[in-house]
């Protein structure tokens, strides 16, 4: 057996102690399964007193993370920081920079700089992988690089965030407002103090560009990700959706078209016969769509410290056994800039949810707007109150342009027959 | 870019056509995705003349595929011709022998002689894969071997017959026999003038036994597979499992119990609410539990050209990127022999349909039976017909023990009560 890989553990929270756990747990069979012993020698953390669960005094502590970069007895550091610049980044440049492998779980951080590390992992002739950053531990990123490596992927799509696909399954069991579901996530854990993160989308948005890139081969470019998060979804948007045959999920949906990739991430009304629609709770899954395997769908847990842990193992065991393979599964220098589809050229369907007041003429005025636009109306639902009463109205259309849409809701909401702005959910029936 | 990877395709019925189809059109990604080329030099088939859809004349052509073990020009032996021994065997043998890399989709020779040619692949220093093998292009066994690595894994299932699962679905949609739709599936292409490998599960067996040698470290034990066929299957059991809350799904089940490794295939009743209740049509899933990522599922096409090609090029892109895992996961010699854990030591619930003369006395009976092997009753279905006529009766027990169950339906059928062998369906809630 080949000498051991020395792994130093950079931030010790839920995933970095789960990942210690795993190491020591799994000790003999990662051995076993890597050709050589996977130890752990420097560990990195601020406050050394914590108790988290798991031993470690027998390894060397660090409180500046960015020590790790520099010892002779680590072949590896595993980034377990978090955030898009500061610290992880610093210590992800000094590490690579010094011919150390890299892994992380850090998905802002490969969403913002991923083409950047990986052509400097490259240059320096070291592995930088993020299995654990994108769907907890489904093995996507492993899917994307290798198994599906004979395809030409056109469009993945999938649940990328647990917390908005808990509140959204919690809503539509209970009936409850988003605002009383995400006050109960977060007493139970499951949303953080600060959601914005979650459920505004961004979290969704930082994993789908490093999708996209996988699946593309493209540079990572989160910045044209177009993001909305499920703040404006109500309990009505719910009942409404059930009444179609349809659920609401927060999708990450990215593809070829023929203007280039469109990224988005937005709150979708999925048919329910599709397996998506029914992935509930904190699970994630991601549905990539390969030229000769045709549709593949991969679910599991999307967080936690056991999934999360056995994502980053996942990508030591790789290293200890030798395998180099490029960040993206190209040289980074044969990434391409594809041309970023705009959503304005999106064709699909919608749903709208308008308030009105009840008073002759309103319905004349939504489909005057409709048809100045070319818009084709495919249902509507009202259910009808007392003549004066704010009521809501539901529409869904045919197929039609994004840009389309939008000029016909505005023109709507300047006709003054609604009462506040229309909430507008994409259809999405795959 | 180094050399190019020269790979020799035996066999070009539809996955070879396909494969090769796959080189073909991919070869500039492949090359950029494996760092070099993965160039196709020889082919070997009986049939020169038919029309295979793929442009063959620029490679050299084998009438006996054995040839390609010895061809110089060859890195990597493709075996795409299928059956557990014969000319597929000595093919792969040969091909180790001469040191060359062997990639396969014969599950049949992987079930059965897996472990000894994993072997002798490791003494020769070549990789023996079969990604192909088990449930079409889903990349399972990358899964298994690399994402997973992680994880012990405690329990694997899936539906892993794409024929079975069509038959299944068309019976549930459209009410008819098992007879006529197996006929229909066969015009259609979908079933095999001889249906015995799917239907009778002995495919799905085969490929069971290698995910579990993958899952759980052990010997390949194909002959442990306790194995039954969906043939009794009646469109009134797929009526009643409706009723129930069930759909019924062949299913391959392995999973470690306190008494070693149980293996098995067999039609199960699964509660409509999971996953895997919704997978239709030709299409497969697996689920595998592990013990840190918990519970994961892959869902894909289980058969076909383009599925299957996909599998065997992702293969040859593990092999050109120079990455070298032993076939099972871990060096044959740390694979374990596992005890077999009998059926009737398997404890679960049960579906049992049994048919009866509607006359006083047959309830008494039934119910003495299951009093006497401590049998719980959880539910029962009669609908009444006429005195004197056959009426089928429907019970489901509680958790109770395999070997008690068998035993209570010998002492019904001894009992006169029925008057045919009672159908039974295991239900596994997972």
């Amino acid at each position: 057996m080949s000498n051991p890989l020395k792994v130093g553990i950079a931030g010790l929270g839920t995933v970095g102690a789960g990942t210690v756990r795993v190491l020591e747990t799994q000790a003999a069979l990662l051995a076993a399964r890597s050709g050589r012993e996977i130890k752990v020698t420097a560990v990195a953390a601020r406050e050394r007193g914590k108790d988290r669960g798991v031993k470690l005094d027998s390894y060397a502590w660090h409180e500046d993370a960015r020590a790790l970069a520099g010892l002779a007895d680590v072949d590896v550091v595993v980034e377990l920081i978090g955030g898009a610049d500061g610290i992880a980044k610093d210590l992800v440049e000094a590490a690579i920079a010094n011919g150390k492998h890299v892994v992380t779980a850090n998905k802002a951080l490969i969403a913002r700089h991923g083409t950047d590390l990986a052509r400097k992992a490259e240059k320096a002739g070291v592995t930088l992988a993020f299995e654990a950053s994108v769907a907890g531990g489904i093995p996507i990123v492993k899917a994307l690089r290798e198994g599906l490596a004979a395809n030409r992927v056109s469009r993945i799509y999938g649940i990328l965030n647990g917390t908005c696909n808990y509140i959204l399954t919690n809503m539509r069991e209970t009936g409850k407002s988003f605002a009383e579901v995400l006050a109960e996530a977060q007493k139970l854990g499951y949303a953080e103090a600060d959601p914005v993160f979650d459920v505004d989308g961004i979290d969704a948005a930082h994993k789908l560009a490093i999708l996209a890139s996988l699946a593309f081969g493209c540079e990572v470019d989160f910045k044209s990700v177009h993001t909305e998060g499920i703040r404006d979804i109500s309990a009505e948007d719910i009942q409404f959706a059930d009444q179609l045959g349809y659920r609401i999920k927060l999708l990450g949906i990215a593809r070829r078209t023929e203007h280039g990739i469109e990224q988005r991430v937005h709150p979708c009304m999925v048919p329910e016969k599709l397996p998506i629609a029914h992935i509930d709770g904190v699970f994630n899954a991601v549905v990539a769509d390969g030229d000769f395997v045709e549709t593949t769908l991969y679910e599991g847990r999307g967080a936690g410290a056991g999934p999360t842990a056995s994502a980053v193992v996942a990508d030591l065991v790789d290293i200890a056994r030798g395998h180099r393979i490029p960040a993206f599964g190209v040289p980074s220098s044969a990434l391409t800039k594809l041309p970023v589809s705009p959503l304005s050229q999106h064709r699909g369907a919608y749903y709208v949810r308008f308030t009105v007041l009840d008073r002759p003429g309103v319905f004349a005025e939504i489909a005057a707007a409709l048809r100045d636009h070319s818009v084709s109306m495919e249902s509507i639902l009202q259910h009808s109150r007392a003549p004066g009463e704010k009521v809501p109205v539901v529409l869904t259309t045919h197929e039609t342009e994004e840009g389309a849409m939008q000029a016909t809701l505005q023109a709507i909401l300047k006709s003054g027959a609604v009462t506040e702005p229309p909430t507008m959910i994409r259809i999405e029936a795959f």
